[in-house]
Order: C-alpha cells, then sequence, then structure tokens
C-alpha cells in the first residue's frame, strides 16, 4: 500500500509532483476525509489536523511540522499512539537574525524618532551625536543556538562581536565571551542591547523579570525574538518607564494576540511586531527539503533522518 | 607666530589639550573678533565663517571641514583668495551604510507595515509569503566609492553580492558585476532594489527622473542617501502611484528642510529621514584624526597630507 500524505500546507504543482515522483499519494485538506487511510501529514491546521490524526480510519504514523515548536499539537494524543513528529527548526534562524538586526538599526540609526515626525510632517534633525552606530553597542544575546548563532553571524560583518549566554557558559563561534545564566550579570554591566533567544522552557519562563530589569540601567535597546513567556511584560514595560530599559523590540508576547487595549501598544520607545520575524517566502525551500530527507529514509526503511522530536520534551 | 585655529565644532576639554599641545592657538567662535588673525578654521558656521574668513585682520591659508561636500562654502572667494579646504570625506560612508541596511530590513523584514498597525492596535500577521530576506533581494547600487563600497561590504555580510553602476563600469571588490551609468539597463532588468549613493555633479542630477522610473516593473525598493538632486522627485512620487516603485526611503531631497505641506510624508509606502543617515558620535574621532594628520604636515612643511579638496571641481 502506497503512503498517503495529507498535506495542510500550500504546495506549488511542481512541489507536489516532486512529492508524487516518491511514490507517495497526496491528499488536499479538502478530500481527507474520502482518501483514508491517510499515514502521514505534512504541515498542520487547528481544524483538520485533529480531526484526520484521530479519525479511526486513518493510519498516521507520522507528523511532519512546517514550524520549529511542536507545543500546538495534540502532543498527549500523539504519544499515547506512538505518532512521532519531525519539525523544521533552524529553517527560520537566518529570517529571525534579519529582522533583529533591523530592530537594532531601527532604533540605533533613528528611525523610531524619523517615523513619528514623519507623520506630523516635522523635519526635526537630530543632534550628530544623538545617533550611534550598531557596530560600536555592546550587545548581549541570551541562547547561542541555531537563532542566536545567526544573529552573531550578521552583527560579525558589522565588526560587532556579541557577548553570549548559554545555560553553561560555554564558547560558541562569532561570539567574543560567553557567561553561564547563572554568571550573566558581568556582561550586563556594560551592556547596551541584550536580545533574547532562548527557547521556552522551565527555567526560561519570567527569566527577564523583575529583578532582571533593575540591574540595568540605561539599556539602549531590549529585544525579544524568543519566546513571550520569557518576559515578565508588567516588568518590561516598568522598566520601559523608569528608563532602566530605553527602547525595545518585542515580536512574542505573554498573550498572543497583544490585547486591543494593552499599553504596549501606545509605548513610544516600542517597535511592535506581530509575531512575523521568522517569515520569509524563502523558507519554503528548507522546508521542502527537511521533508523530503526525512520522507526519503522513511520510504526506505521507516527512519526519519533529520529533526525528528522527543514529543515527551515537547521539542 | 603661532597658528590659531578658530574651532566652528564644539571640542571636548581633552581634544582642546590635544590640539594645544601642537603649539597652535585654539580660538572659539564666541572670541574670533577679539583673537585675530586667525589662520585655520575647523569645521563651518554660516555666520561666523563667512565673516571671519572675509574680516580684514584674519589671514585664513587653510579650511578643515567636518563634511564630506564642500559646495555651502563660498568658494569663488576661497578660489580667489587661495584657501586651501580638506574636507571629512569618507567618515560617514560607515554610518551611511549601517542607515542603508536599516531601510532595506525596515521594508523586507515588514516593518513598515508593523508601525503602522501598531499606531492602530492592529495585531495584523502578515502572510508567510508576504516577507522577504535581504539575502535574496537583487540590489544595484549607484556609486561606487566610499559609501557604494560600505554598503556592499554589509550586504555581503548577509550573503548578499550588490551589483553596481559607476562612471566607467570598472569592477569593484565587494560587487559581483558592474556597469558604467551608459550601460546601467541591464542590471535594472530583474532588480528589487536600487540605491542612490552618487555625489551631486552635473551628469547625476535628475539622473532618477520619468525615463528612469518608468523602465521599472514594481521594484520593491527604491533608496536615495546620496543628493536630494539627483532625484526628480515628481516623478519618484508618481512612480510610487504607479508602482514602478513599491516602496522608498529617502534621507536627502530636492528641498530641505521637505516643505511642511509636501505630499510626500503621507506617501504609506515611503520612509523619510532628515538628512540624518551619516551622523554618528562614533565620526567625531574619524574626523579629529584627519585634522591632526593635516594640522602635523601643516606645521612641518605647509602641506595637507590628507583629503585635499580642489576647490574649482568643488569636491
Amino acid at each position: 500500500m502506497a503512503e498517503r500524505v495529507l498535506t495542510l500546507q500550500p504546495l506549488t504543482a511542481e512541489q507536489r509532483v516532486q512529492l508524487e515522483k516518491t511514490g507517495v499519494e497526496v491528499v488536499d485538506a479538502e478530500n481527507w476525509e474520502a482518501a483514508a487511510p491517510i499515514t502521514i501529514i505534512f504541515g498542520w491546521d487547528k481544524k483538520v489536523g485533529p480531526a484526520a490524526l484521530m479519525a479511526p480510519n486513518n493510519q498516521v504514523k507520522w507528523i511532519q511540522t512546517v514550524s520549529a515548536g511542536i507545543d500546538y499539537l495534540p502532543l498527549d494524543w500523539i504519544k499515547a499512539h506512538n505518532v512521532q513528529v519531525t519539525n523544521a527548526s533552524g529553517v527560520y534562524s537566518p529570517a529571525i537574525a534579519e529582522s533583529t538586526l533591523g530592530y537594532l538599526l531601527y532604533f540605533v540609526r533613528g528611525f523610531n524618532e524619523a517615523v513619528k515626525n514623519q507623520a506630523g510632517h516635522f523635519w526635526q534633525v537630530p543632534a550628530r551625536d544623538d545617533l550611534s552606530m550598531l557596530a560600536s553597542q555592546k550587545v548581549v544575546i541570551y541562547g547561542t543556538g541555531s537563532i542566536g548563532q545567526a544573529i552573531a553571524k550578521l552583527l560579525n560583518g558589522f565588526g560587532n562581536r556579541p557577548s553570549g549566554v548559554n545555560r553553561s557558559g560555554h564558547p560558541v563561534e562569532g561570539f567574543v565571551e560567553t557567561a553561564s545564566l547563572a554568571n550573566d550579570s558581568t556582561l550586563l554591566k556594560d551592556a547596551d542591547v541584550v536580545i533574547n533567544a532562548m527557547p521556552a522552557t522551565s527555567t526560561t519562563v519570567h527569566y527577564f523579570d523583575e529583578s532582571f530589569f533593575k540591574q540595568l540601567d540605561e539599556l539602549n535597546i531590549f529585544i525579544n525574538v524568543g519566546r513571550g513567556k520569557s518576559v515578565d511584560q508588567q516588568a518590561l514595560m516598568n522598566a520601559l518607564l523608569y528608563q532602566n530599559v530605553l527602547h525595545a523590540a518585542l515580536d512574542v508576547f505573554e498573550e498572543e494576540p497583544l490585547a486591543k487595549d494593552s499599553r504596549l501598544w501606545d509605548y513610544p520607545n516600542v517597535l511592535v511586531t506581530p509575531h512575523q520575524t521568522g517569515f520569509a517566502k524563502e523558507n519554503t525551500k528548507p522546508i521542502l527539503d527537511i521533508f523530503g530527507k526525512n520522507l526519503t529514509s522513511w520510504l526506505a526503511d521507516g527512519s526519519l533522518s533529520v529533526n525528528l522530536t522527543d514529543v515527551s520534551l515537547g521539542y
């Protein structure tokens, strides 16, 4: 029996042909009920996904997500039914890194003021000393994995060698120095920029809390491209008011969407983006490459060769 | 007789001591009338500068500007009186290049929409394919001198190799290919981004005119960090309306300040900055380094060793 792949991710005609060449049957979201048994799911949809997965006439053994995180899947059910999950970890790091450089330049090069002045037709030239250069900002990146390394690599191109914080403090290429989470305060002393690129784990929930922000004195920029739950949002808002932090760029939030009446929207020194920092049309190909590699090994010997997650751990 | 340097540029106490160590007398703007004869001017001021230069009791032989351009000086008078002028060419290129990367990421990574949505408290997530990456934009830079090269160098760090346009089409490091101004249309065919970094010369006035823009089909981004007069502003506004150009970031304008009632301020796809792109507090040191080198050679043998301009040519 041929494998039946339910695709919950749009495919071009060409991509569909590529998949079918491997011998699998490709089933679209609207046809899943007629096409059972489904054995593989590519992508996810919060309605079709659970329905197809749990329908008794299906035999799903493997889900390939197009995301890095897998926390939105019904993990308990998946674990109980021995379904394997592969993710798209790593694919989004280059796009996240580009956005992070954009956030940095937005504040360092005076765009935040320019945008507000433009809205009022104000030709307000800053003092020559008001602006600084990214090259000379002291940057501390929390998380030295795929995302942190991609950010460090782009910073290196600006002649900027960031510091890094990770669990053990082990050295990482592209970083001038690293410290463990327990010893991060030495790196923060003369920092201009703090970037959160850590995954969501029990250690990182509200890592950036009141006591973290209170040790800062006019930090130029705080950026969160990691997880919303890593930051105590109220503590950050207080830090912005009391100038422990001067500017913030936030792509992720404790609750998403950010509430319509949240005061964060109106902070003049905050840039809010709606959890989009990893988006890029260029991601499609590397995601399909991961799926293709796994499909090849799956069809050959039932193994999944790249990005296999541990469903018990949730990543 | 000691040289008397009129400083029209603010100096720190330390910088002043450094200058005085060379044996010159340092005169502030408010004291210039009492301190004649002035022999050297550092920096410029549109009131004090001409007054001090033309006062009969002064003997100015050399002006060291803190700018790259010298077109705001009374060049006819300066030429007639054999005053030499050295400029700060090259100092601003790294800052201009950083800003240019900021403009690119602002549009490529979806910040233009995010800023507008933030003002209205709209959590409006773009489609995953709406955003693209700077790495894969095809960039054409007009002007491959100090500014163009600094931009290319930063782009290279994103894995992006831009094309360049210069007078002869000669190859330049950091650029994947170059064309002459007369043959630029081949480079424009599949361009996503055009950046103007050309100086103001008779060739470049209104180089970007109606016929230039009409050959473009949905160019993603047009950036002007060169000279305002290189762009026919009305033609650019038409191109933005007719989608020959989708977005523009403009730091320089045909008339500055940009008029309060200019329609450009309100274009939703334009970012206006008030001729600030080269500003950075980090520029002070390299400017003083140039002045210091010239002062050393001037005191030794009356020569000016770096950045001597040709007053007849105006640069």
